[in-house]
C-alpha cells in the first residue's frame, strides 16, 4: 500500500464542518487516530442524513461499514475547527467507497485522509441492497 | 452535595473486572473523567447480562439511565487494571440506584466511585414498569 | 440527592454550541449518558481557551475534575445540534463548579443538565493554586 | 486495494485479550467500526508497556500512528470477548507496521483485521529515531 499524498481542498466540492471535543486529545497531546475514524463516520452519515437519504430509526436501507483506512499527515487537536471534504471514489450496486480528507480550519492541505466503503443492506434482512434511484442520483453529484 | 469519602473493598461483595484503553488517557496523561461512566455502564450491563436478566437485542426490559454522579479521588491511567465493586443502594419498583467504585489493581481504597440510576422500561413502548421477581431476586442479593 | 427539574435557557446567559457524532447513539438509538460529560468537558474547556485562560499544552494552571452529575430528562440523539448553557454556581479559591445544562436544538427546556468541578493546579506540582486575578474576572461574569 | 481474506487463528503467535464496553455498540447494535482501532492501539501499546519497551510517561521513545486500514467481516459486539492477534509486517529502522486481527472469543476465524503503522520518535523533538537493540530484540519476536 503505498502512502498517499496529502488532498488540498481543491479536490473536494463537498465539506462538512465538525467539531473536536475535548476527550479527542490522547496522552501525547493531540487527536488520537482513532477519533478521525469517528469524524469520518460523522461527515457521511450526517451528509447522508441532511439530503433525506439515510433515516437511522427507521429507514429501511442502512450502511454497514465493510472496510476503512486513513492516512495521517500532521497533528489535529482540540479545540481545532474541522472541515471534511467528501467525495465518492466509486459508486458500486450496492457499495459506495467515500474518500475523506480533514482539514483544520484555514489551512488548504488535509491533515488526514482516507476511505471507507459502506455495503447498504436492508435494515431488518442486512442483506445487500441495490441502490435505489433518488439515493444515486444524490450520490451521483459528489463522484 | 457533600464530597463522599472513599469507599474501601470491604464495603463491596460483588467485582467486576474491567480493562482500560490506551485512548482513555487525556491530554493530562490520566483517564479522562468521561470514561468512568463507560466504565459503570459496563460493569453494570455486563453483570446483569451475565446473570441472565438483561438482553439488549430481543429482551424485554432495558434500563434507561436517569441520573449518574462521580467523585474522583486519585488517578487512574491506562494500562490499569480495574475492579468495580457493584452494589444497590436502592431498590425501588422499577428503578435501581446502583452505587459502583472503581479500584486499581491491589488497591484497597477507591480511586473514583458513583452511582446511576436505572429506570427499567419496556423495551417498545419505553414507559416504565415494575421488575419481574427473576429480577429482583438477583437484585437483592447484592442490596 | 432530589432530582432536580430541568432548566430553561432563560436560566443561563452563556451558550456554547455542541455537535453530536454518528458514535454517540448506543444500542438504544439514542445519545448514551457517558457522552454528556464529554459535552460539559468541552463546553467548558472550549470557553476557557476562548476566553484566553485555558492553555492545554503550556499554560501553569490546568483544571482537574473531582466531581460530575447529571440529570437526564429527555433523549438527545445524533444527529441533534446541541446547545450548551454553561454558569458557575460557585467560584471558590482554587475550585470553581460549572452547572451545564444541554438543549436541543429550538428547545427551552433542557434535554439534560449536570454539574462539575475543577479543581485548579500547578500543571507540573499538581497541587491547587488560587485562581488569578485575571482569571476571577471572567469567571464571575458568567457566576 | 484488494479486500484481504479474514485470516485465523493459527497466523498469530502472540494473542491479547481485550474487553469489549457497552458503548462500543452503535444505533445498529453491534461494534462501531471506529472501536476496532481503540482496540488495536490498546493491544499493541498494551503490549509493548508489558514487554518494557513503550513508557507513556517518562519513556524517550513514542509511537506515532500514521497510517490505518482495517477490514470487517463478521459483527462483534458488547458483551464479546475478543482476543487481538499481533504480529509484525514490516520492521524497518524506525517505522513498525503491526497486523492486528481481532477474534470472538471461541472462534477461529478474525471478525476483523486492519493494521497501522508506528514511526518512533523522540518524545520531546517528535522526530523519528532508529529503533534501539532491545527495542528490536523484542519485535523481532513477532516478526
Amino acid at each position: 500500500m503505498a502512502r498517499s499524498e496529502p488532498h488540498s481542498r481543491a479536490d473536494y466540492s463537498l465539506f462538512w464542518p465538525l467539531q473536536t471535543r475535548w476527550g479527542d486529545n490522547d496522552a501525547y497531546g493531540h487527536m488520537n487516530n482513532v477519533v478521525h475514524y469517528a469524524l469520518f463516520d460523522t461527515a457521511v452519515n450526517a451528509w447522508l442524513i441532511d439530503q433525506g437519504l439515510l433515516d437511522i430509526h427507521s429507514g429501511k436501507l442502512i450502511g454497514l461499514v465493510v472496510e476503512t483506512r486513513c492516512s495521517y499527515f500532521s497533528e489535529l487537536a482540540f479545540p481545532d475547527s474541522v472541515e471534511a471534504g467528501i467525495r465518492i471514489a466509486k459508486l458500486g450496486t450496492s457499495s459506495v467507497t467515500y474518500e475523506i480528507a480533514l482539514f483544520r480550519q484555514s489551512e488548504t492541505q488535509a491533515a488526514a485522509q482516507g476511505s471507507f466503503v459502506h455495503v447498504y443492506v436492508d435494515a431488518t434482512s442486512r442483506k445487500p441492497v441495490a441502490l435505489p434511484d433518488n439515493w444515486r442520483k444524490i450520490l451521483e453529484k459528489i463522484t
